[in-house]
């Protein structure tokens, strides 16, 4: 159960490591959406994404003596784990299907991990990764189901709600881009502890929305593929054990976009607040721009 | 004669308006650089530039019962202007060349300004100006050559500095982008006094480098053209008059890049910060990477 205590200890340890990042907004994107809409800008992370929190939560939790870390990712988990590894002088071993975005395969390497890639069709990643840790005295951290993963997101919630207060925004809707719900699960624990009128919702792709019908059913359901979709970042096969019960608390209804909304939420992102958003994490931005929720204030 | 105090004063004015912008960074331009390379990321800026901070200290410092403002522009020093006189209630008129660029120009008037469009080719920029003021009572607020607006800029530097020491980076070059030298002029002012060993450098494209030429010279020199670079937003005619003289006290020698320099950097921007730098804006880090300078640390 990742607490509030958790996700503060979890920003003390990584004070001076992570960045925190803006909140950005633009008067054509509030008049686009007829809302207003504030984007955390978590692209501008170290490492491009908020696994970077994740990564350092879990290796600064690693008891000493610990020999070296395994991950598997399509990239972003990837580049946060190996990062923090680095920092802490450990080795990182990181499973990537083959199929990954170059960038990520090259930045994961660029950070001094050990790349091992596998193909998707054919080979069994989690008998892999079993190989792996057992052979080599790896501890596993695994993409978002995983207590201290899911506090390091949560650091995010802690920003959100501070500048937020410091904005004058005392409700909003707090959409946040989706795959096995770690960042999702931990920004609503930060939020419903220092934030109670900010909610987090889940935003998926289209056909690939696991989280918003487990949410809605009460019980945990699969999508049927893990491809087809521009969004590789948040492509997983279903809600994690420990996300899951959390967002079922805290969490309104999930929304989805299509993959042409994430595209065109991209090209606006680009224009007015001049970020470079990858699919993945500009669905939240797409539903707030084109999705009926509720306004901001 | 821009001073600290202005710029403190500045500062004080726009807090709550204008972003604190993040200095951002990433191992793979460390490594293409060979040196570590620091990116103040004003592109993240309100209004999509420094110019909001000029704009905002020189609206705010008009005397009350100003009817309106009146600026020339292709497009950054617009939109800070039009934004910053919106938010004080007041009208802002701005004159802008019919080929800026196209998104600068819905910006502008998106924050509500009368923009004029006029032919550089054929029409008269100053005199056209100077019957506008005239005719309507607006007070012209120049893109770099008043003490406000120079004040303004500077407030990027008490940022860097207050950022650069939280980092332990106690000495560095400061390379700064430089159309007519309004940020230049005041980053150099306000670290001279908050950091001295962070010293300025113009970087200007190659082919439209006055300052470089005019600090080299000790006398003012312009350029040939004001066209024929694909940076837009620092093709200026020559130095100001306020501005040189504060560059040739502070600022170290100048420097200049390619347009295919400037290219290469807005790429790599966009790869390894996720950043969107229009081509003006890459220079300083076209001059980071590619030229030959001395280390940050």
């Amino acid at each position: 159960m990742t607490t509030l205590a958790a996700i503060e200890a979890a920003a003390a340890r990584m004070r001076g490591h992570v960045r925190e990042t803006p909140l950005l907004g633009a008067p054509l994107l509030d008049r686009l959406a007829g809302r207003r809409v504030l984007v955390k800008a978590e692209c501008l992370q170290v490492t491009g994404s908020f696994k970077a929190r994740g990564g350092w939560a879990a290796v600064s939790s690693l008891p000493t003596g610990t020999g070296g870390v395994l991950a598997m990712s399509s990239g972003n988990h990837a580049q946060g784990v190996a990062w923090a590894a680095a920092a802490h002088g450990i080795v990182a071993v990181i499973l990537m299907p083959s199929d990954a975005p170059g960038v990520k395969i090259a930045n994961t390497r660029a950070y001094g991990a050990e790349v091992v890639l596998y193909d998707r069709a054919t080979e069994d990643r989690d008998a892999l990764a079993a190989r792996l840790s057992a052979d080599r005295g790896l501890a596993l951290i695994p993409p978002f189901d995983h207590a201290e993963v899911i506090a390091g997101q949560g650091t995010v919630g802690l920003e959100i709600a501070s500048q937020a207060a410091a904005m004058g925004i005392d409700a909003a809707e707090v959409l946040v881009c989706c795959g096995g719900g770690g960042l999702s699960a931990g920004v609503a624990t930060a939020l419903a502890a220092k934030a109670t009128d900010l909610r987090v919702r889940t935003v998926e792709p289209v056909g690939f929305d696991d989280m918003a019908r487990s949410l809605a059913s009460g019980v945990a359901q699969s999508n049927p593929a893990t491809t087809g979709s521009i969004c590789d970042a948040i492509l997983t096969p279903g809600p994690g054990r420990l996300t899951l019960p959390i967002l079922q608390r805290l969490a309104g209804p999930g929304l989805s976009v299509t993959d042409d909304q994430a595209r065109q939420a991209m090209a606006l992102a680009f224009t007015h607040l001049r970020i470079v958003a990858e699919p993945g994490g500009a669905v939240a931005l797409a539903a707030a721009l084109f999705t009926r929720t509720c306004p901001i204030q």
